[in-house]
């Protein structure tokens, strides 16, 4: 670990109190700190860099003209959030980021009244703020809400849903735009292009003659904020934005960097403007580092690394990540297929369809941060005669569920569910958990759920669905590398609705789904070890049940347990309806179903969250003593 | 019945092939009998009328030009598909309207060629015409995707994130927005008041010199294509339009009843335009029946009528609606506590919020069609304080499910949810039943989930609600009118958790969640008189469960029974899930889950629909008699 950077003036700074105790002069002095800072803790934490660095400047200046936490501030999506940290109160804590006990890498409320909303899931931060605002108003209070959301956040259709209702909060809601032109991936679209067109050189010509047009539409002293904001920023573009359609002001675009400018537009804002208004605001993500700047994801989440070199940790080599078993697989079967499609909502590379789109461009859509368009446009491909499959994460297929239901469920159209990060995912916690679909999905009618024990199983369901052509199918796998086992060379074409015994025992029947089956087999080793022969199933699917294989395990085995990567609802509950409903469980048959908690958990290595989830094999083995012991128990009971 | 009226002209055009040998001076008398036909169908009908008389010009114009079914005409939403229907193919049903085994209300992709994208809900028509257009593109074929969206149905994201992504359809891609400035309810924010201003008449002046500035975008023979078109339309605003901003060619307004506007330009369009298009055409809802037009709501939903004196007939009176229960328990209960606010997603009528709306007006909030960001504003809300209830269909709150998910729940908000139209809905259909909230709602964390049984128990839960500030809570009921029990006085605050046992019994245990109880009670009577005492508990929560109380029956009862309105993965399969881990069914004890089939029920008559599910009373006598004597066949077979 290197030596802590020399930060006075930042070790002088705490909280937004000291801060705002500082004269303008010495804030440049302050994000400079800050910045280092900033980058010292996250080289040996690892986390979210880019964003953090783009947002520095804003960060003092925000804090230093609004009065936080009264006024509430809101991070749209959180990860840009360490810079806001360490000047609130969390300082002393910065290097235990994304951690096990330590600070969480997006905004938590239970963390500081600092964070008044916690986010992770992009595009909510001007409905939360409005919230802030109309609550306000209702009670004369004074208190702002101010949320900051970049312009790939902005494509989402909830940011548009809010802004359309942002006029009745009047100048309680102030919403700061940071465009950096990059999400994740470089943003999408049309408002992308319309942003990238309004911050072009050549929109800045003739600002000066426009402004006093726009402002017209405001009241005199927010004239004279504006024009005396104009003397430091480059300008004001007005007159019909789309912003201003939607019943906002617009001031922009202002270098987010210089805060110079920053200051005093941010101050008139606060001091006179008399409706919601639109700060856009021009950042380079990783700003500062050039390391970052001059890295192609800017360092958007980044191992530990080198603060000199910039070089990252490298991760043993292992077996590929699911996703790229996923991408690598549809990208081969397409060259045969010319109906094979693939949708990502912003996350080529963590969805795998980076590798598809470089072997058929024209057949890969990033729809941007817009689940709800990405599941249905999926079903006009469908209802077309192609082959799509849309390829969300667990957690962000919950954004378009209803998609899923009214467009893809109902009309049995052929859509595709690649459904990565399912399960619990370490480091980024509770919100982006995958533990709610298996749930949500196999409860809907024409629906096919599966879920991949390893890597082969992965690609072999990837070969599954591209061939099932009567109604939707998903098939979930987790976050991070395979187990190791061989890709077959020729895939297998799984029989709907049947699991497969990995195997055979007499008395105990461990039911996986998913990729806890090297922990059944751990378990069934134990057992064994015990004496208790015991059978493994991975069932394979959620949805439709192996009926046939649960009766027979139920009739030919004493305990039968099931084990899931998700919350209830899910296989444990089907299985047991199931078995209720033909009276499998009547007659003393012991079953137990182990899922996920009924909890939010924290962020940790995924192995203890497994743990503190009680899905590890020496749980398992629990689980089956408890049901055996209790057996017992009542057997005794009875006899005596 | 009044007699069919007279249409010689619609009599020779059952399709679109016979409309397209039409001349065009031939289709003003033709949408003029289209209109009549559909007033009377939908009189002995009922159903959606308002909607459909307003673009009974655009059906004919959008039939004529372009070439049904190969291009792919979307009805966004589908309850203005009347005159559609009537036009293809369906005519000889169209009296069938909503009843059981007649046509749908909605666009449906099983019933004719012509609907290739079924809809309901709002706002998926620009995202399933992109995916027809898309694959179209990618095959080289030649037929367009039209969208046919309101305007209210832009105001929801969903709408914004499809018209991000059009650019990529080139001219595969026309959305038509008819802009009646009315959806069920007048419409809200900006959008709404953005077009309002487009449409005014002081927009209208100076148009011609405006247009030649905004073709230059377009090419050459789209330049001359809408110069033509202007010969006709009163003009066209253009020039930086939100629409164009976002990537559309824009043409509009045009006048939507006037087919000597409307035929050259969508030629224009089909003919000339290079990409994708936005024509904004403006429509009067209820065009062309007075009575509709002179009504508030437009006769947008209406039953069986008078043609002649517009004279509705009446339902006999009953009990009240359960929507207006909950409003005006929640008006009632504001009076006394100003931290409670309403939130409806564009229905504040069809919620009851409209009665809260009436007394509190300035804590009711229509969000416009934009469930997501209704759902996290309620967020933002309860984070400072206030009692926010979000009054939202089940169906509907699938919209929202990652809001709830993860801006509510994770963090643990006192967000309420009033979640009306649980259950089956009757002529509706499949799309709006609320089949799924108990299982996507008590898989989360955090979460209380309630059902009432009547009337009196929506207002006690109403005031629970109200009370309960330690996170989410949620409680449904039923569509239509409650069962005629009295409402409390003084309401009660249930206990979180805890049922409540309404007959007593000895070997037969009913669970039941909801409106169901009514049939569990009968179902009760029945088995009485069979000789077999059974208890009715009403459960009230789905989450968290009582498990005492399902200890206590599961101990004290041969057979338990579970019955609710919903989906797999709910009450059913908590109970089952709860009795398993605890060994509760371990030693011979009968349970049965009654619940909603797997399958999406077509819309009937709602007593057919639950006899259809299994849901009545002689099936739940026919549940407990089936597992009783299946309990002495395996005693039996154990004693052979």
């Amino acid at each position: 670990m290197t030596e802590s950077p020399n930060t006075p003036l930042l070790d002088q700074v705490p909280t937004p109190d000291e801060l705002r105790e500082l004269k303008p002069e010495q804030l440049r002095q302050l994000a400079d700190e800050l910045r280092t800072e900033m980058i010292d803790a996250v080289s040996t934490s690892g986390g979210h860099l880019g964003s953090g660095l783009g947002v520095v400047e804003l960060t003092v200046a925000i804090h230093y003209v609004f009065n936080t936490p009264d006024d509430k501030l809101v991070w749209d999506v959180g990860h840009q959030c360490y810079p806001h940290k360490i000047l609130t109160g969390r300082r002393d804590r910065i290097r235990t980021l994304r951690q096990g006990g330590g600070l969480s890498g997006f905004t938590k409320r239970t963390e500081s009244e600092y964070d008044p909303f916690g986010a992770a899931h992009s595009s909510t931060s001007i409905s939360a703020a409005l919230g802030f605002a109309m609550a306000n108003k209702l009670n004369d209070k004074p208190g702002r809400g101010i949320a900051v959301i970049g312009d790939g956040a902005m494509s989402a259709g909830m940011a548009y849903e809010a802004m359309n209702n942002a006029a009745q909060a009047g100048n309680r809601l102030v919403v700061i735009l940071n465009d950096n032109d990059m999400s994740i991936a470089p943003p999408v679209g049309g408002l992308s292009a319309y942003l990238a067109r309004m911050v072009s050189s050549s929109e800045y010509l003739g600002l000066r003659s426009l402004a006093s047009k726009a402002v017209k539409k405001m009241s005199r002293r927010m004239h004279e904020g504006i024009r005396k904001a104009e003397e430091y920023t480059r300008g004001m573009v007005t007159g019909g934005t789309l912003f201003e359609e939607l019943g906002f002001y617009y001031v922009g675009p202002i270098d987010g960097h210089n805060l110079d400018h920053l200051i005093p537009v941010l101050e008139n804002v606060r001091d006179t403007s008399e409706g919601p208004v639109l700060i856009h605001v021009v950042t380079t993500k990783g700003k500062g580092y050039k390391f970052a700047e001059e890295s192609a994801d800017k360092y958007h989440g980044v191992p530990k690394f080198d603060v000199v070199t910039g070089e990252k940790k490298k991760s043993a080599a292992g077996p590929p990540a699911y996703q790229n078993v996923f991408g690598d697989t549809l990208a081969k079967l397409a060259e045969t297929d010319s109906r094979i499609c693939a949708i990502t909502a912003a996350m080529p590379s963590g969805t795998g369809v980076d590798r598809f789109a470089q072997a058929h461009p024209e057949r890969s859509f990033d729809v941007g941060i817009a689940e709800q368009h990405g599941v249905t446009f999926a079903a006009g491909l469908a209802a077309q005669g192609m082959r799509p499959f849309a390829a969300i994460y667990s957690t962000f297929l919950q954004r378009a569920y209803d998609q899923v239901v009214h467009d893809v469920a109902i009309q049995k159209l052929p859509v595709r569910f690649a459904i990565d990060r399912a399960g619990l995912v370490g480091a980024d916690g509770c919100t982006h958990a995958g533990a709610f679909d298996i749930t949500y999905l196999a409860t809907l009618p024409n629906m096919v759920v599966m879920a991949a024990a390893d890597e082969a199983e992965l690609a072999n369901m990837t070969y599954t669905a591209v061939e099932y052509d009567e109604g939707p199918i998903a098939f979930r796998y987790p976050r991070g590398n395979g187990t190791g086992v061989p890709i077959p060379e020729t895939l297998e074409k799984l029989e709907i609705g049947k699991g497969r015994v990995v195997r055979e025992g007499a008395k105990v029947a461990i039911l996986s789904l998913g990729a806890r089956l090297e922990e059944a087999k751990k378990a069934a080793d134990t057992l064994e070890a015990k004496g208790l022969s015991t059978t493994v199933a991975d069932m394979r699917f959620a949805k439709p049940l192996d009926e046939d294989l649960i009766a027979k395990l139920m009739r030919e085995h004493e305990v039968v347990i099931t084990v899931e990567e998700g919350a209830i609802g899910g296989l444990g509950a089907h299985v047991l309806t199931y078995a209720s409903d033909e009276g499998l469980t009547d007659n003393g048959l012991k079953v137990r179903t182990m899922r996920l908690p009924d909890t939010f958990q924290d962020h940790d290595d995924p192995t203890k969250q497994y743990d503190e989830a009680g899905l590890n094999a020496p749980q398992i083995v629990d689980t089956v003593l408890k049901a055996l012991k209790h057996n017992s128990a009542n057997v005794e009971e009875a006899r005596a």
